[in-house]
């Protein structure tokens, strides 16, 4: 039997600050290094132990791997970074608060850009600042595949050539894998792994901070999935990002 | 012209007591976290960029290259982490204090065990806790590499394969290549570098935190090497290790 954990990074500025970030290179709060804290010293604490970590190139996910590293005194750790795994990128929303978004556009159509799988969010243009095409750690990027914006089916056809290249075949090797990665990009290996519609996928929603278990068969079919965490606290936690798209908040 | 930095990690809890550390993993004091932003920041405010990052297996170094990542902005830059790069094995001195030891020995057999390039330090036996074969982390090593103790000869001679077959490529081809280390890991790269002989690589000290450019040839000869930071600083950390072997300090 196969195991895989799945890590959303804990809370970032822009989370607590309920905008929308996408790509933006945020840091975490201090609530959020207290959650990556947690999270490590629960995986160590209920056993588990990785060979090798795959995260974004964004500091919000990579900080949050760092600090569970740290906790599980496994720092020494093969990482792979890969652009594969970020955030969707939220396009011209990127920056805007989510609430104030939704009073002005409505919360319906904040729903559907947030959580729809093929509407994508007004894109970038390409002259904006934003639109940061020569930030060094894209540079290995085909030409045209730096978003300008991105629906969930964009990140998902993005992310799952990593899965089928790599992270797959690490866990089918016998090694003991985490992900640590973002609410959407997750939501995206998720709806693949469960082979979730792309109506039931709206109303899915990752927690940060809370270590996620996946055991497969030989296959890698899923047997079943968890979170290794306090029932309530994460039920808490999902019901928190849930509620970011609401007007009043 | 292929430049180079090679970076010592920051101030250990046991550089701090005076203890011979080898292989032992312990973490960095306050003050060796302060070097490493100090580090950091220098690189950044000289211009310095990367494109890859190698370190050791052991906590102390990896942090500190952490650090360095974190105040650069260069999080998600590749790490490579070997244990061709670990600190020399101090063998059955890895825990004793340095100065005790002075006052046993006599400071002459400790300068001999601590900076001759070819005198081992007393071997470590092989059920003494601390000839802990069975780390994970070491669990790739080749049968009969894990080391009971080594002499600088051992360090340079275990060193140099990923020298020759990983990072002067990466360096030949173009790559900002960043080696954050140990003190006697990086002696034994400098010994080969600047072709140093077996008597005077004894009076050479690798200060803490403190970058050292190397910039190459196209056959990467040196053309030249300077520590980035204040010279009286540097001057002062390499007098500090210097006299860590006295029997009174």
């Amino acid at each position: 039997m196969y195991k895989l954990v799945l890590l959303r990074h804990g809370e970032s500025t822009w989370n607590q600050e309920n905008r929308f970030t996408g790509w933006t290179d945020v840091g975490l709060t201090e609530k959020g290094i207290a959650e990556a804290k947690a999270a490590g010293q629960l995986l160590k604490a209920q056993g588990f132990d990785f060979d090798i970590a795959y995260t974004s190139m964004l500091k919000r996910a990579i900080k949050t791997l760092w600090i569970v590293l740290e906790e599980m005194d496994r720092m020494w750790l093969p990482v792979v970074n890969s652009w594969r795994l970020n955030e969707r990128h939220y396009g011209a929303l990127q920056g805007l608060n989510k609430a104030e978004t939704a009073a002005k556009f409505g919360e319906e159509q904040v729903k559907l850009w947030r959580r729809s799988y093929d509407v994508r969010p007004p894109a970038l243009d390409k002259n904006d600042p934003r639109y940061d095409v020569h930030d060094p750690r894209y540079a290995n990027l085909a030409p045209g595949l730096y978003p300008a914006a991105e629906c969930l089916k964009d990140t998902v056809e993005r992310f799952l050539p990593i899965w089928f290249d790599s992270i797959a075949p690490a866990v089918k090797s016998g090694k003991r894998v985490l992900v640590t990665a973002h609410g959407n990009s997750l939501r995206a290996l998720i709806k693949y792994l469960d082979n979730i519609s792309d109506q039931d996928i709206v109303n899915l929603n990752v927690p940060t901070g809370q270590p996620l278990v996946y055991e497969f068969d030989a296959e890698l079919r899923p047997l079943t999935s968890y979170y290794l965490g306090d029932p309530e606290a994460v039920a808490a936690a999902q019901a928190a990002v849930a509620n970011q798209g609401k007007a009043k908040v």
